[in-house]
């Protein structure tokens, strides 16, 4: 009994690769009902918005604020119509909002998906104990969400 | 006055037996605007999914594991996305999962119908008791469907 | 700024006169974008189909017990997915059922309307207090709702 | 495993006859760990307790609102607090609100104990059905509660 | 990664100048899948409502209350169905309902965007303290709302 | 049947005459389990708290956001654990947190007091129609608690 | 930093043997500040309650409805006042309303713990996944509570 | 008007510093009624809690499974009792368990307090902005808190 509805589902966190495309295209090949969103992946963009918009702030502290609540226009709205949320720790950096957007995303109720390389798997512990599934690449995910949406296991 | 919007019911339950066919084309004879969904019916593929995509566990208890949350990924999107919830009990096996997803969308409010033979009404009380609906039946749960989509009681 | 969205409006109450046709022609005249749903209008359905679908009872409370709760089935499914609920009150009949339905529409906190004649007024105070709009006629209702969904006052 | 926490039982519904009164003596006796509320039963000053308070009204249906509004002050209050809620339905009157208070509890999911006599039991179907019990005299409600509290059923 | 949705856009606030159009256009121009919404913005009309279709009232507050209810009922309808409330404060009125309708999208957790002039800054610091954007032109709005929806910075 | 539980009631608005103690010596007087909380009082403090905390701003503008968001901490959670909320409106300010505090609480569903003088009226009509009482003194506010909470209308 | 709060716990399930008195001890004897809840758990009281109180039903499906449906108020009750919930399955018997119970707290957002011996690892393996802890002896789920509510392992 | 009721503090995050311990005494100090809660601050026991109570697991990434779990036992039941949860992220560590306790709380809308240094300003940006204070030191949280509760700027 294959559902028809479209999935919504919400990638979160590192923005340095092309791990969201890589998804949708495994999905796409699978001819999937998946509309993916995501947060704003251009790095400067996502530091900048507040003060390219709303006025320049002299103090870092305020432009960073500025930027990151324009961001969270947009991925709260976006989390909270996802059906399922992904989010995904890569090698670098410090990577704070994507373990904030799954513990949000954990007090929805939210179906929620860790994707992480093992080297980070006892850091994210708490973060993995969370979640319905912890992947180590794309692929994987895409084939996770075949199976949750088709309820069928490929080949 | 009636209804044209389409109603989502989720087909819990036991997934041995064709009654969720035999609903859905009962349905599609009284052109219902209703639409299915279940969990996975496959039973080898809802056992061994968890490893089949995300790989080995030694453990029985971990293989186990990993795919009861994968076929939960699928099953709570569907349950939460259910205007009305049935949940079939069958005569063999312990079928716990069709009692956790009874209480899991009696908690919800979901309209319940629960479905199954004479044999288990003592066994199944008090998730009977939770329901909206106790049919013996797939024909009458169509029928129930019918009534309830339609307004109408048929002939 | 008229809103294009379809508005999901709930029709409560009496059913043994047009009041519900009344104002869903009024609204088509109007090209209202304004979807109705109503609880089962069939008196005699409404209180047989429970031993109809599933079964005679010997004891009437049962018999009433099975078909009042396959009726719950469409009306509270029905109640959620609506925007706004209007509740009327006819001259006969004890109509608690509609009182329990503007309860429980209030509890949910969808805007109510409630349509009664003036004889009613003192011994409806309460549901009235829990009301957006009290109207006495369905051409009322049909002008409210006109109002609240184009947001334009007519002529 | 006797629970010992207070349960807050909201006694809504009919205000003529002592019906609150025995069974708050009956639970008394049983020594059960039970608290009662009640909305005001002093129709008068039920009736009039808005004007009282905010002043005159000369147009009586808004004298019934003001009352109507600083009573609902009262109910929603304690029905919210409230662990159980019993709804009685007496011999007169239209009592429409206390069907709405069974309709607002069933939709908030509290516990739902309804009370009348045989007569009104075709006419009240709608709301029974979504009570965990219907009981026919005070009494019963004392047993019932005295039964949920302490998990023991009186010799 | 294009969010195709469309975004439902409620616009709150002062109705004397023509900043909802100005806002609109601006989408428009960019092509943005945004639905906007809106409070009835003829001044007449909202004062009006109550008693041109229910009837008049002698007394001041009851007209005015009888109105304020029926623009409710489009008010809340349209703010619960929003992703993202914009609330405008112009230069005159008091404008108490604008910011009764920022409360009321706060306490809804709905992403809020105030637009201001600087004059009300210190006045409207604990409403602007609720809010993920402050921006002082229409224009700045549509750039945020284009920003949110297409998770790019223009030009 | 007085109810002995505490009433928690949040006292929101005005802050430049002693209205609260008003209230709060008139419940005293009747012995009411009342108790009252509120916002910060002091004017100076409720605009300077932030900087004085956390470090000065040099922009006024982000002045008032810290001192906004640290009374926000007090205002949210009093609000949120009041079984009641009055609002008064006073004779002069833009008063905007005293409506946003009003669209919060009644978000909530917090039955919702206002209290103001008779020239509001109309400015004030969208807020007064979310509320259950319209005060225009103390006194009024303070014998409508009476009234809540015992049940009983004062000789 | 330790928790002096008393925590809820409801203990569901299997009544036929004496674990909730084991962990009760255990809990006990580390004076910790836990309070147990329970259902009723005297099986012939559970199955009877319904007509000994409100009256026989000559039909047995109807006999155990009203028993379930009094069960009912002091599970839902006592469940949705509990912070943790453990659920037992033991050897014998089909106890669909544990697994009911289990889904019921998840659904609810409960913490939950499932009790059960190895043998019914895979039947339960979709319980166990929406499970904190499954444990499978009273003596961990003592452990496990004392390490919740103390924050300190045991030596 | 000083609140009497005592405000629960969820300290959460950094656990290799004293932090906590001098909030609570700077608290204490000012007599504040204020209950502190956090989650296990021994990092070892934290690790080992799973194995040590449920029995040990040769794979490390269920080892870190099981313990992670029972941590979430304790810190989602004492992180939903709180009033005010504070985040504190220290000098080392990825402290990925603090940031998705951060977007937990968020998203229940508990009002947050996020405690760092200021090097941490920009990765922590998207956290910062979901929160109501942002402190540089545990001095700086106390006297929040003791603004918050009582009303008062200190001296």
């Amino acid at each position: 009994m294959t559902s028809t509805t479209t999935w919504n589902v919400y990638l979160s966190g590192e923005i340095h690769t092309d791990w969201r495309e890589t998804i949708a295209a495994a999905c796409a090949a699978r001819k999937l009902p998946v509309a993916f969103s995501a947060p704003v992946t251009d790095h400067e963009a996502s530091d900048d918005c507040g003060v390219a918009i709303l006025g320049a702030e002299p103090n870092k502290f305020w432009h960073d604020r500025k930027g990151a609540q324009l961001n969270a226009i947009r991925t709260r709205t976006l989390l909270e119509k996802a059906d399922v949320v992904v989010v995904r720790f890569g090698e670098k950096y410090r990577q704070w909002n994507a373990a904030f957007d799954a513990g949000y995303a954990a007090a929805l109720g939210k179906p929620l998906i860790i994707l992480h390389g093992p080297d980070h798997a006892h850091a994210l512990k708490e973060v993995d104990a969370a979640a319905l599934a912890v992947a180590e690449t794309p692929e994987q995910v895409a084939a996770l969400l075949a199976y949750a949406v088709t309820g069928r296991l490929d080949g």
